[in-house]
């Protein structure tokens, strides 16, 4: 799948001197809207997944795609104040101040991939593997659409993020 | 399926004297979030959807859900600011001051089903609405987890707006 045909490139959005890849393409694409699923899943191993972790709020979109195909749960990470107590919070740096995410404690250890669309600086990813693991939740994957490398030398456990676009 | 046990109800939430309805234990029950689907399949006409629309951010949880489910096209109605231009914007009125969605423009009247997860006073389902047919989609359904009927008489064309829940 030409997923790159897809990413429509948008210049100095949101400011100026800032190129915007934007996936509304990709995603009004029903067959290649699927076709992501299809090829995150094969990134992973499903059997050792209970739930599809998204970010707030274009995690949303992967993390419960991934959860309807292949019949698992969906856990959002919110922004802060949205989710009723109790929850656990992760607060992270911002180019100019700080955001934080929050998440329900895990019942008992489950198993999570967390999902993003986009994987940039990498302080919201961090800081989302950051929660989840002190929420209880045992990671087992993180998968992002697309990773501006250029950006970031993000891992996960010593190996890159996975992905499914790469820009160098 | 049960899914009224799967809420759990928190009083006081996000301000004294509401009742807020939590469905993160829905949410994370693989089999119960894969029925949800199932049951919003029967309410509409899956031939005639080319896209589901979710409305930020918990909207695109069930719709892309949803599109995952019968291999459509996701869109997303997104909070002021966030999608790059040519957007179409509607604005409406919060209990306190004013809020706006943004949708990219229709290419070819595309066919949508518009989604959420609770309907309270319906403000901004009736936006959502209003906003899809200016900006060249045509509406076939509107889908609601949760409908709140003692807060709202919100109709799509004349019906009830279909939800698997309601609280009288």
């Amino acid at each position: 799948m030409d997923y790159r045909s897809l990413i429509r490139e948008v210049p100095d959005f949101p400011i100026a001197g800032v190129l915007f890849r934007d996936i509304s393409p990709l995603l009004q694409n029903a067959e290649a809207f699927s076709q992501v699923a299809m090829d995150f899943s094969k990134m992973i191993d499903l059997e050792n997944v209970d739930l599809f972790v998204g970010i707030e709020s274009r995690g949303f979109i992967l993390a419960s795609q991934l959860a309807a195909k292949f019949n698992k749960g969906f856990l959002p990470l919110r922004k802060a104040g949205k989710l009723p107590p109790p929850t656990i919070k992760q607060s992270y740096k911002l180019e100019y101040g700080e955001a934080t995410l929050e998440v329900v404690p895990a019942s008992q250890g489950a198993k999570v991939v967390i999902c993003d669309d986009v994987l940039a600086t990498g302080g919201t990813l961090r800081a989302a593997m950051e929660l989840c693991e002190k929420a209880g939740y045992q990671v087992e994957d993180v998968l992002v659409l697309i990773n501006l490398k250029f950006l970031n030398s993000l891992q996960f456990r010593n190996k890159e993020i996975k992905s499914l676009l790469q820009y160098e």
